[in-house]
């Protein structure tokens, strides 16, 4: 058999490493692009579902662009930096061509019609109101402190709730003075500056979650990594977090004034012990709320921070686990050794109540603590001290979703779709750091890459990612420092048979056999009765069992002829009979090009005869066999007369 | 150009993996191969230089070869387990098929003449004298627990030091007791059972350094992998560690009695910190001592626990950094933090003398300790609570000589050699678990792996390394579950043109015009005057700049061409020219085949011409391009008289 040298290079790695069953290449796929000549670093993307308009946050630049297609620009405004503060920029060192510009990091929706912007602006963070309507901003121009970093190279995040903006950035200039904080005209708060609190963390990502569990108040949740406190190694480690706060606080009234009385941190934890896993730093974070969904799920791309030569995983968590963690967990404690060490283990002693950073819910309206401002010193003492839980938010089947090598995962979105056989699969998009991206699914506890897209013909990191789950118009956009791209969540239509179509697990695609085509469901309006997928892979249902076509070729005595074979799937294994003896091995007689092509060379009449291309794929426990190609030879003593048909390569 | 395609597939791993020049096949190199019919686990090799004579230790057998062709057997004796103790062993709920037989796993020099012998005999280890004359076991069969592990799949070490056994091992049926002891009729020694000395070790290697720096006493080194008290992480964390005991000690009288007093333990650091590597799998030690060497080096083999996917280091360490943390570092101790929690920080009270664990030095003596059983009970009692070194082990640069991905070396061995230049070299020889070989020296700071070889057919993990040193006999041995080999250190004569020598930048070849062949410096006795080699790649002081031989080729109108480029370094590009233009990127015209030939399809009178392959090899900043093949086509429209020469593919 002619085989591959795949599966010699991935070595040790191979189990960790699920392989896309299809790859796209950048030009084989109908990609809508937006990009701006001149513009960078289009990092900030948020969606209008009502205005079917995509706002994007570049770098000196904001646009609203169709969300339909991206290509179609509707709006544009420029924010450059001063000539004057670019050169106070670069007096401080900085570089003026790239760091002392004005790089967007925050894009908000703040009231109908206007955005909330901020910028970098040449190291010195400033905020502004954009019109929608006049896609102009109001020139505010406020102070940007705490709601943006100085440096573009450092982490930020932010969510916008009710008007209030919460964010995750640094407070100064040389991006030293980690922060969490509400912008807020009525209560503003703020994390303490204090290691226990923050330790040189990367945000990552914030959202709210509304009090649909009725425990009293809406929480909003900020993710990142931060170096750890509680453990130690040969170096420093980090370690990834959860951490909560309460839309109801307001400070207290002494202790922890204008501070956060509700801020409780715990691990994130994602990891395989039995193979010595460990994906201590996260990358992305995405929170999954559909209907039909228990509760809400987070989803968390994750790297290893050691002896990383390229590992990622996905890790999911339920809201409730992570809820039960900061109500009913164990808080930790630092406790000095020997004077000069501190160590932070478990504390065992009594906790006072109300619960330390828990939100005001009814039990403690009943108590009397009708607001933060009314607990006890010694409730806002311990939290203020024990803002770390000991224990840990472990992940759904206490095992990682998708572990993969070979690449470095940047961001996540994951869409909820309903298959024909009527059951949901949370499909994860994941991009990668080298501009692709991975679509996975579940399926009976083993992870399926349908497929990977090239989003970017450059190998460039994915900075951001954002779904569009729109009925009918599902979209995934992807932002990287040269651009934006607008990619379908499926390409069914690239399924030419009904094999193709089934085998490739997507619940997105169907086979209808009425249009002898592969059709994305979600873009089918017509009756569902008769169409064919089945997400087990199953193609004995397929009308067209094996296509019988076959090309015949003519060659010449001593000559080489190549066969054709094009078959997609990176899984399968492609096997060439001839006169149905299968060809063994790589020989001075046969040779593999342009990946599945036969070469045979010094043609002579005993070569003549049918050879046959067959996929020979795995799919879950049964191999599939299918036909990919058939060619009939036949090898002519030439005489100068016969006219000769050759086959372009 | 035709670029491969291995670029892509190493990804962010090719910072870590410098890939061996040349890739030896088995079957392309002459290996002398021993092994005994049904005879398994050739796991212990013991050479003897001054008989020429290669002992091996496997399962149920012992024998003795031919150190300069293995493939002679000159004795052999059975050491099978009986009915009777198998059956026993297998009631235990042992296999009886592989568990319960017996593994040699100790085999020392016990006096001229003889070898002392154990083997783990169906979980009863026991231990005997060989006779080497008889070639027959003198039947004491002592009890060899201590000295030999239960289990075969167990970790063990030991070391004969003038009639001593010091061993590393495991002390009981379940391995659950570790223990490194020392085997004497006058003063028997152990370790304390306890966590502090030995916490789950796997033993890797032992050795005696005679005490050349005066300080006092001969010591002995174990080396260790071991579960860490003084980090933590999500999971147990394994730390490599270097004890020492010395060979003086004699216990102590009360406190330590039959116990070390000499027992002190250090981490061995193999890390990259830049960029967050951590090797802390210790796999194999050897150390070098040679003529001309200051002082004794440490060679370990080091594998990460943590996300490996395959990665592997080397680390080097002098001798007096070891003994440095030993008489002059930190000690750790245990502190109880908050009743139940045991943290191990650094000791910064002060330090009773003698110092403990120090061996009984002249000032020692001086001050009238003259042995370990006069020491005070406060230097007993502390080196008791406190082996455990708070310095650590650095290696010598502060970084891995070695680091490679895509492996998992096992074994290593390090050969000091001078080349024509009059420098000493220091090379490596490191196997893998997949039966390979590579041999790699520093050059100017930067790792160069000279080559690889396939050491067994099977990709079988290799158990032992040993180096035969002897001036004209330079020769590898290696042990593995199926046989053993013995490789030359080089291949020399497999370089057929003076730039193919010098370019492979191994020490141990040298271009020799006269013979016109690469030989091996210590093969050769001649004046050494007339000999190339030049350590840094250059090729200039070869005579055959460039081979003007050529290859013409005559081929029909229509046809396909494969012209032959064969060339063995894996770091060298080739680039294919026609008419002096470079053929750019794979096309519909060509292609590559077995490697790097050239396919040219559709041959027409325009495809005539000289075609040249072209190797480019980056040699530290410079690039050497050098011809591999010249061909010369001539493409004939056919009449049926004109004959044909076709090319053998």
């Amino acid at each position: 058999m002619l085989l591959p040298a795949l599966a010699m290079l991935l070595g040790t790695a191979a189990a960790f490493a699920p392989t896309p069953r299809i790859t796209w290449e950048h030009r084989e796929v109908q990609l809508v692009q937006f990009h701006e000549p001149g513009v960078f670093n289009y990092s900030i993307l948020l969606l209008s579902e009502d205005r079917d308009t995509l706002y994007v946050g570049a770098r000196e630049a904001v646009f609203a662009v169709n969300a339909l297609n991206i290509s179609e620009k509707q709006h544009e405004v420029h924010w450059k930096v001063s000539e004057d503060k670019k050169a106070k920029c670069a007096e401080k060192g900085k570089s003026k061509q790239t760091e002392c510009l004005n790089y967007v990091r925050v894009l908000q929706p703040f009231s109908a019609g206007v955005l909330y912007v901020c910028g970098t602006n040449a190291f010195q963070p400033t905020c502004d109101h954009l019109n929608l309507t006049s896609f102009k901003f109001l020139g505010r121009n406020e102070d940007g402190k705490g709601r943006c970093p100085f440096d573009p190279a450092q982490s930020y995040t932010s969510v916008m709730v009710d008007g209030d903006l919460y964010s995750g950035t640094s407070y100064n200039f040389l991006g030293s003075e980690p922060i969490i904080s509400r912008i807020s005209s009525h209560s503003p708060l703020r994390t303490e500056y204090a290691i226990p609190w923050l330790n040189e963390p990367s945000f990552v990502f914030a959202d709210v979650i509304r009090d649909s569990l009725d425990s009293g108040d809406d929480r909003v949740y900020f993710f990142f990594t931060e170096v750890s406190v509680e453990y130690e190694f040969v170096f420093k480690l980090m370690i990834p977090r959860v951490a909560r706060v309460c839309k109801g606080d307001l400070g207290g009234l002494r202790t922890l004034q204008k501070k956060w009385t509700s801020f409780l941190k715990a691990r994130l934890i994602c990891a395989r012990p039995d193979s010595s896993l460990v994906f201590n730093v996260l990358q992305d974070v995405f929170i999954l709320q559909a209907r039909g969904l228990k509760e809400p799920v987070f989803y968390g791309v994750f790297t290893p921070q050691l002896n990383n030569i390229g590992l990622s995983a996905v890790c999911s968590y339920n809201l409730s686990t992570v809820e039960g963690v900061f109500s009913r967990g164990k808080y930790m404690q630092s406790a000095t050794v020997e004077q000069s060490h501190t160590k932070w283990v478990r504390y065992n002693g009594a906790v006072p109540t109300p619960r330390p950073g828990a939100c005001i819910n009814r039990a403690a309206r009943a108590a009397n603590f009708s607001s933060s401002l009314n607990l006890p010193d010694k409730t806002l003492q311990f939290v203020k001290d024990h803002p770390l839980m000991d224990d840990s938010v472990t992940p759904i089947d206490s095992k990682p979703r998708l572990i993969k090598s070979g690449v470095n995962y940047t961001q996540i979105v994951v869409d909820r779709t309903q298959a024909l056989d009527g059951a949901f699969y949370d499909v994860m998009f994941v991009s990668t750091d080298r501009g692709a991206l991975h679509k996975a699914v579940s399926l009976n506890g083993d992870v399926h890459i349908i497929e990977e897209t090239q989003l970017f013909q450059d190998l460039e990191p994915v900075q951001t990612l954002l779904l569009s789950s729109k009925k009918g118009r599902k979209f995934v956009y992807a932002g990287s420092n040269s651009g934006v791209v607008q990619a379908p969540v499926a390409y069914c239509r690239n399924h030419i048979t009904c094999q193709d179509c089934v085998l490739t697990r997507d619940p997105y695609c169907a086979w209808s056999p009425t249009e002898a085509a592969c059709v994305a469901l979600h873009e089918t309006d017509g009756p569902r009765r008769a169409l064919i997928q089945d997400m087990s892979g199953d193609v004995s249902t397929c009308p067209d069992k094996v296509r019988e076509s076959f090309r015949q070729h003519f060659f010449k005595h001593g000559g080489t002829a190549e066969l054709k074979c094009s078959q997609r799937s990176n899984l399968a294994r492609v096997v060439w009979k001839f006169q149905n003896g299968v060809l063994t091995a790589e020989s001075p007689k046969y040779s593999l090009v342009r990946r599945n092509n036969l070469l045979i060379f010094n043609l002579s009449e005993g070569d003549s005869g049918v050879y046959q291309c067959l996929a020979e794929e795995k799919v879950r426990n049964k191999t599939v066999l299918r036909l990919v190609a058939k060619h009939i030879l036949e090898v002519r003593v030439l005489s100068p007369q016969t006219p000769v048909v050759t086959i372009p390569p």
